[in-house]
């Protein structure tokens, strides 16, 4: 840290990855979907790559996430977080230059979803049948997503970032199920949720639909059971 | 993510939160400490900095942290992970260029801290008593990463990061102690960390020491309460 600063060879980039739960073409079942944008110049010319670019030096770091995200989905998720910074120097070895990428990630509601717009050359896929090799390392880094994600889903509330602010335990099942890609007993899945703390029975029930309208949850304030309550010495 | 890549005015550079438990000097209680580096060049010369520095073309993130965190404390930490990229344009007004920092923290047990050789122009502080203002954005940085530990022991098991792999609870609650700042009533403290399922018990107790040896705890497999056991449909 006392040496004078390097003359650094490197471009630093952003790339987001952004999530959202679309029925599958084959099943019709909710799944979860990320879109890809087909390159078309060199490097990697044709290959998909994820939506970012290299930073611009009026940027912000979450400015550039968003402007990407903007310009190829025209989506403003409202959940935009961090994820990784990825900047191994062998990264991406056909790549002429270094890379170090900043990747963010976005949860898109459904009703956000409703606004997506894609720009030319983009393109929306299940995640788990995406069409690589993707340019750079971005097979990586989406992996790398999806795992923290399913990882994520089971010791955090981070799934209701996919919902509006009230929620059937059905609605919330599916979600988990589509992240996860796989089915889950409605019972189970309605104690442990339950037993889990993280979300609260708001007193109101969905309108105009079933016989039986189910209730509606919220997410819990932070004082949940996920969390330990350190009680000061008296 | 079509355009040429353009020319970027920034500084891309590696800084580490190295937090370690020591004595507080006056009162002699365990307390949160992390080491500092005096400038002794311009910007901010004179001021502390965290360790760290620009990242040179032939390093990849993660040596660029252990290789800042040797550099000045002669410490090598195991437990070390991606903390945060800040990279606001404005985020260092009087810096003479923009810098986007990846920064690294590490925990260091006690055992491991026994090796700390601290290099010239390094000092160990208590984590809230800073030399402030430091360089750069640094008092940010150092802020952002004690909140992040002292909320992240409350929901995750971070804090056997400072201990060996068996613990006593007493020894447990003292590194809480340490991390929150405040003094915790023990058989609280022992009835919820024993109800969150995050450590185990090992069946041994310690040797040496008191008429009746408290028994030493683990960390329980991530099959802990806090995950959501997601069920599959039958």
């Amino acid at each position: 840290m006392t040496e004078d600063p390097p003359v650094q060879h490197m471009v630093l980039a952003v790339s987001t990855v952004i999530f959202s739960l679309r029925p599958h073409p084959d099943t019709g079942e909710l799944t979860l979907w990320l879109p890809l944008v087909r390159r078309i110049r060199e490097p990697f010319k044709n290959r998909w790559a994820l939506p970012g670019g290299p930073l611009q030096d009026s940027q912000d770091l979450g400015e550039a996430a968003r402007t990407a995200m903007r310009r190829t989905t025209g989506l403003q998720p409202r959940h935009l977080e961090q994820l990784y910074a990825f900047g191994d120097v062998d990264r991406s070895p056909d790549a002429p230059e270094r890379v170090v990428s900043i990747v963010y990630w976005a949860l898109v509601r459904q009703d956000e979803d409703a606004h997506a717009v894609d720009a030319e050359n983009v393109a929306w896929h299940p995640v788990d049948e995406v069409p690589g090799p993707l340019a750079f390392d971005h097979d990586l880094i989406v992996r790398y997503a999806v795992d923290r994600l399913r990882a994520k889903v089971t010791y955090s509330p981070i799934a209701h970032a996919f919902l509006p602010a009230e929620f059937a335990l059905a609605e919330l099942r599916r979600v988990y199920e589509a992240v996860l890609n796989r089915a889950l007993d409605p019972s189970n899945f309605r104690r442990q949720i339950l037993s889990q703390g993280t979300v609260e029975d708001t007193g109101r029930r969905m309108t105009g639909t079933a016989h039986r309208p189910p209730r509606l949850y919220r997410s819990a304030p932070q004082s949940s059971r996920y969390s330990l309550t350190i009680e000061e010495s008296p």
